[in-house]
């Protein structure tokens, strides 16, 4: 800083926050100092003597001349009193690292750890964070470099030590509905194995696991809370965001969002940073394939498995990976009480999907890998547990646990307002859009409306007739019930084959 | 709209100006309406019964619940009463056809004319637009793609008609200092070509053509003072940005700018389309080739030069592209007065350098593209030109028409205050670094400070002794000025080669 010509500005708090850090100019300071909009600046705290580095906006009249107006998160790090000096920035390593990968060249442990680190410290701007993320799209990570992200976002966070041998945990890349954690668990606690399970909210489905057990108990929990019911229960299905692990993520999710991109290399290190972050040694990886999920291939599919059990080995973690059949919906259930239902119908035995299937089939793998059923009997072992009740007494324990909204599948909330979408044709049923039927779900409220969502009638592969329920659209804003309705008769995502249109003789 | 679930929002106007349409929800309504941080809702103001898409910011305390921040250019685009409606917004196409850029396919013109009218539009966000000029740099634009770009960037803002036959233009690619611009205007016009000359402001140099000529008379005139001085003079030189031709470009420059991201492909849409926007029909285009300039090879500049001619052609104009010897500094000065003093000394014959070289051989080549001088007779009419003083003649003409300043190179005005750099030691100048000159004059204060820059007084290739006086920094702020010598001391722009740096006998 003392090496440079600097400005002292008054500071003009904005009671925003950007997520990383940024300041704005007068235009004629800008040009004083010599700097352009979006470059990088340093400030510098004369009491503090601390100084960080952030991104100058430009504005003509929004901070006066003499003025510097701080955002939020920029205000808490640096905590001027009235003034701040500002000064030209050395340029960030990190962004000479960025630009590397720009240019398809391979990136080192430090190198991409200063990256990360950088993001966590809010020093990179969104256009700096994009650039990258479409770098990593385009060019990739190789299996080195995803695993150096990965430890780096991993110790960019809490590492939670609950203080336990052998735990387990599983992950489901780009499913959309179904919920077979919350089926999961029960199992593998009821076994004996310990299932710290933290879950994230929907981002783009209807429900997720976090939100979906949220209809049954609290999943707001602290790692006090945490640790206590693990001891108690063997496990728990919680929502992760109050751990502040792998935040990191959290910001490359935020920026991927808009462009839906994920690149492979990507994934695989925020999942297993995730994992890691809560001390888990066996972990399976469930990797839905369907032509409208995330992994649209078998070969795409049967790469990102191998880059999960390498990475994870690197990181100290048995991963197995799973390939699974998405292309049907998981169970007939599209919202988050809709979906937490199914799962508690399925725990009291009143039914045997293909959710419940693909529930014992992972937690059977889990059991063998915890060493809790030979190799081959783990799926037995699975139904038993379930077939027998234990799963649904240790799902009710980890509810109490948790604390109790509901335990019962009857006592689940229903919404009194729904529209029921019937057959307007006879036929077979080919398909189904997995994706219109989560978006009818989302129209009609959910995630954040809980009663919202979709209950299907019909399986794939069936016979219907004309006229038959097809499925139920729920809400509890008629508004939004309606929208979901119009846009399900236009995308009708049931699909019919083989159906005589016209016949005329 | 319509056809979606909508809330009514109190606006609350933030006096601030984004560069793309972003709005700021509660982050309890941005749930309510199911939109994620970045995504795109749709604004509908009922009075007007228009909607624009707009990038959506939550925050939890910045705007209360059933409020929405509405920044100035989205206050401007919508005019909101009191409130506005917000929906779920209809996918952008031009998302799509970034996404199809980083996914490696070609873009058709319709696909790239989208882009560029939703960046106009202030549709895309920073992320969006980072995205795409990144995958433009990895995956780069063929010909056609290029093409497209610069007509649609041509066709996003006005095009002028100065109601000339045979406009000529130049343009010079990552040059650094010189000014050959203010040597070719006046030469050319002396012979009869018009030269209409929109220059811009320095980005990264120590000065701009449109800042050095400011030195000596007003740069910025409208559309009718161009049109009066051009019937008069045949040429001027002035700054480019008030007659808002391709806006779209300078929008993708501040993009660019952070990751000094600059794809071919896009600097040949770039360049020619702002030709074309000014009617130019025959254009040199200059590419310096030096080893700290934009383009680093001859390999590269050649592939750029072809690109520039194609092109050019498809835009209608007769492109001729220069690849020059940019490893030496272009004269002597860096900054705004000393890069206009030394164009004053060229014109009143005062001195002839390796800059007025260069500007008599591109002046040359236009006139004889022009057909005021036979193939291989350019130069040598160029050089009469400059030395009969019809092109000082000129030059005052032009000056006085813009507005005069000042027009003899012993009334521009240099700093009282300056630092003389010594050599320390005897030896042979092999060479120098242009850039670190160029940064030296940029911490004295160029080019905000007009009067601050670097003066060499040794050329590469020459002999010097210790203590010879190598170069002047001058600056009117004393602190840039030290921190300027500083940064000097510490980088040693100029290069010494074969020395005997002790001798022990």
């Amino acid at each position: 800083m003392k090496s440079h010509y600097r400005m002292k500005l008054k500071v003009k708090p904005i009671e925003m926050e950007t997520g990383t850090y940024v300041v704005v100019m007068n235009k004629e300071d800008a040009k004083e100092l010599g700097v352009m909009p979006l470059e990088r600046i340093e400030i510098h705290n004369d009491d503090t003597q601390e100084s960080i580095g952030v991104v100058v906006n430009v504005s003509k009249n929004f901070v006066k001349k003499g003025e510097l107006g701080v955002y939020k998160d920029v205000f808490e790090a640096i905590k001027p009193s009235k003034e701040l000096y500002v000064g030209i920035s050395k340029h960030l390593d990190s962004v000479t690292y960025i630009k590397k990968k720009l240019q398809n060249q391979k990136l080192t442990y430090d190198e991409i750890k200063c990256i990360v680190d950088d993001i966590n410290n809010n020093y990179l701007s969104q256009i700096e964070m994009a650039s990258f993320m479409t770098a990593v799209y385009i060019n990739g990570f190789d299996l080195d470099e995803s695993y150096s992200m990965a430890d780096s976002i991993l110790k960019s966070g809490n590492i939670i030590d609950f203080n336990k041998p052998n735990i387990v945990d599983k992950h489901c890349i780009g499913g959309i509905n179904g919920r077979a954690t919350m089926l999961v668990v029960p199992i593998i606690a009821a076994a004996g194995l310990t299932m710290p399970k933290t879950s994230s909210r929907a981002i783009t489905s209807a429900a997720g696991t976090a939100d979906s057990m949220e209809v049954l108990a609290n999943v707001n929990l602290s790692f006090e809370d945490m640790k206590r019911i693990l001891d108690k229960t063997n496990g728990f299905i919680a929502w992760g965001g109050a751990l502040d692990i792998a935040p990191v993520d959290d910001k490359i999710i935020k920026i991927e969002y808009p462009l839906s991109l994920d690149p492979h290399g990507q994934v695989i290190a925020s999942v297993l940073a995730k994992k890691a972050s809560v001390g888990a040694k066996k972990v399976i990886i469930d990797l839905p394939v369907g032509p409208e999920l995330k992994v649209k291939t078998i070969d795409e599919a049967r790469k990102l498995a191998e880059g999960f059990v390498i990475v994870g080995r690197k990181l100290g973690m048995e991963v197995k990976s799973l390939i699974t059949n998405g292309s049907v919906p998981s169970g007939p259930a599209f919202g988050c009480a809709l979906e937490a239902k199914q799962v508690l119908e399925i725990l009291e035995g009143k039914v045997h999907d293909n959710l419940a299937e693909k529930a014992c089939e992972l937690a059977g793998i889990l059991l063998e890998m915890g060493g809790k059923a030979k190799e081959g009997e783990g799926l037995k072992k699975a139904k038993q547990i379930l077939n027998s009740g234990q799963a649904l007494k240790k799902m009710k324990e980890i509810i109490a646990a948790q604390g109790e909204i509901c335990s019962s599948s009857e006592k689940v909330p229903i919404s009194d307002k729904f529209i029921d979408v019937y057959a307007e044709t006879s036929g077979y049923v080919s398909d189904m859009s997995i994706k219109g039927l989560n978006q009818i779900a989302r129209f009609a409220g959910a995630p954040s409306d809980k009663l919202a969502g979709v209950l299907l009638h019909v399986r794939p592969h069936s016979d219907i007739n004309r006229g038959d329920k097809l499925y139920t659209i729920y809400g509890t804003n008629l508004d939004k019930l309606q929208f979901a309705y119009a846009y399900a008769k236009k995308i009708k995502p049931i699909h019919f084959e083989n159906i005589i249109l016209s016949r005329v003789e």
